[in-house]
């Protein structure tokens, strides 16, 4: 049985939440598909750059936009979408669990996924010492050792949470300085218990029934050493999965879904916003902002308008 | 005197103020200048789409963004900016108060200022019975007679704050249909005492010290009448004022700054956001998004970046 929606949104994080708000309160039928809630904002235990908040944390963040959304009218439910196929003036979407739907648009805001070492022991090691999530596996390692790789915001700000719970942390990172916010590389300087370790890169998990160490090599002396840690906290970046796209949309080298400044695919009837596309920066609020512009765009284009948009703006 | 910053924002709205917390974030010398707080974000009493808040008043929305760039280090001050001019590889500011700012960037982000009707009596009568603030004024119109002239959100929400405080509220719009969100149609729609008046134009304020009528014509037959009103509120949208960049930056035809997808202007160090831009939609959570770009755009070009970002990507 397939039921009939004027958009799918698929995400449920800041794009999608966002997006879902909009079209809702265009009294477009919306539903919001996606595998978790909140994306990626859902991760971290502490946001401060989300413009309202002064401080607040990822999950309840997420959690506000999808009550307002649920508020204003949208749908939600859980699942993986496997294939999106064109029908004539329709969308077909397939889910893994057998169930289809039908949807006159569909917006894009599925983000991005973590990226992850790819070197051994890494996958025999993941959850028994190896983790992606420092906001959820941090307080395992009180009193402990670990290392965090990675040279980001998220590197970052998980050696610092983390250093307020373990012993000691390294911080390792492939470049020679780090990439995240000069504020948060100015607290991690200031943490006496995080040891920096720059252009360095990770070898091998090392380990019996759990983690023991990481090999770790420096890449201008390619000098080897084993760093004796307990947790091994992977913060390297995220991909796109957006392979059952293909032939659908156009996307870039990085798999990123190529939009248009109206946030229209290549496809006609499908947007995107969010870390899906091709945007340069990937924050919470801007794909917040993102997902408006695609909802609205998208509600455009169902209402048959054309031409330059000036619902809000001549009225 | 001039004062050297890293950047400086021109305008504290949702845009302005978000692209202030980000440079500031990134440890830029970062000052805000501004005629007012808030911005269009500050005028409305209700905003139900800005995510991460199910309703919230706009003024109380924009302090808590000011608090928040306050904070993060962001300097603010109060001020008009009558010409900014390039030397080398400097941007100096000019202040109507004659004090002159140099700063490295800029970020235009100045928003829109409300337009008016242009007819006889309008200017006469403001403040004593035209309004263009419904949220300032509604008070003053208990058991009173008003009318509402637009045809977007802010005048669909207007007629319904004022009918909660006035004895009659018309809603005249010179288009056959409204432009605002279906929501807010059906609210305005279920009120009785709103008398809806489509393809309807204005053609004088009349009154002797107070409004005691509009006169008003039908697109269609031409017909003219006179509501006997003791309030006018304008809401029919906005321009924007940006005539002294003439010669800096590129504008279209309705003066707005022309950017690209990164926030650029045409001038190297100028970036721009929100609703002063050519962005199809003006919104807060839209002009929040964008400032943000602006904002990492500009720490890039001040850092000497070059090619693609991967700041929060690629770690």
């Amino acid at each position: 049985m397939k039921k009939l929606y004027d958009v799918m949104i698929i995400g449920s994080g800041a794009a999608g939440m966002t997006a879902s708000i909009y079209t809702a309160r265009k009294n477009l039928k919306t539903l919001v598909i996606s595998m978790d809630v909140g994306g990626q904002t859902a991760v971290p235990s502490k946001i401060e750059n989300y413009p309202g908040f002064e401080e607040v944390n990822g999950l309840e963040l997420m959690n506000k936009f999808q009550a307002q959304a649920m508020k204003c009218g949208a749908e939600m439910i859980s699942g993986k979408v496997v294939k999106i196929n064109k029908k004539e003036s329709l969308f077909e979407i397939k889910l893994a669990s057998g169930v289809n739907y039908e949807s006159r648009a569909v917006i894009l805001a599925f983000g991005k996924t973590p990226r992850s070492l790819g070197v051994p022991g890494e996958d025999k090691f993941m959850g028994r010492g190896v983790s992606i999530c420092v906001t959820c596996d941090a307080p395992l390692y009180r009193g402990k050792t670990v290392v965090v790789v990675g040279g980001g915001n998220s590197a970052l700000g998980g050696a610092l949470e983390l250093s307020q719970i373990a012993k000691k942390v390294y911080l390792m990172h492939r470049r020679d300085e780090f990439r995240g916010d000069e504020i948060e590389a100015e607290r991690v300087n200031k943490q006496e218990n995080i040891e920096l370790l720059l252009s360095t890169v990770p070898i091998e998990v090392k380990g019996d029934k759990f983690v023991e160490g990481l090999i770790v090599e420096n890449v201008n002396t390619k000098e080897q050493r084993t760093l004796e840690v307990d947790g091994v906290f992977v913060e390297i970046g995220f991909k796109v999965d957006s392979d059952f796209l293909t032939g659908l949309v156009d996307r870039n080298e990085l798999n990123e879904v190529i939009i248009n400044e109206k946030h229209e695919t290549s496809q006609p009837g499908i947007f995107a916003a969010g870390d899906v596309t091709t945007v340069l920066f990937k924050q919470t609020v801007i794909s917040a902002g993102d997902g408006a512009k695609a909802a609205l765009q998208c509600h455009h284009y169902l209402t048959g308008g054309e031409g330059r948009i000036v619902s809000d703006w001549d009225h």
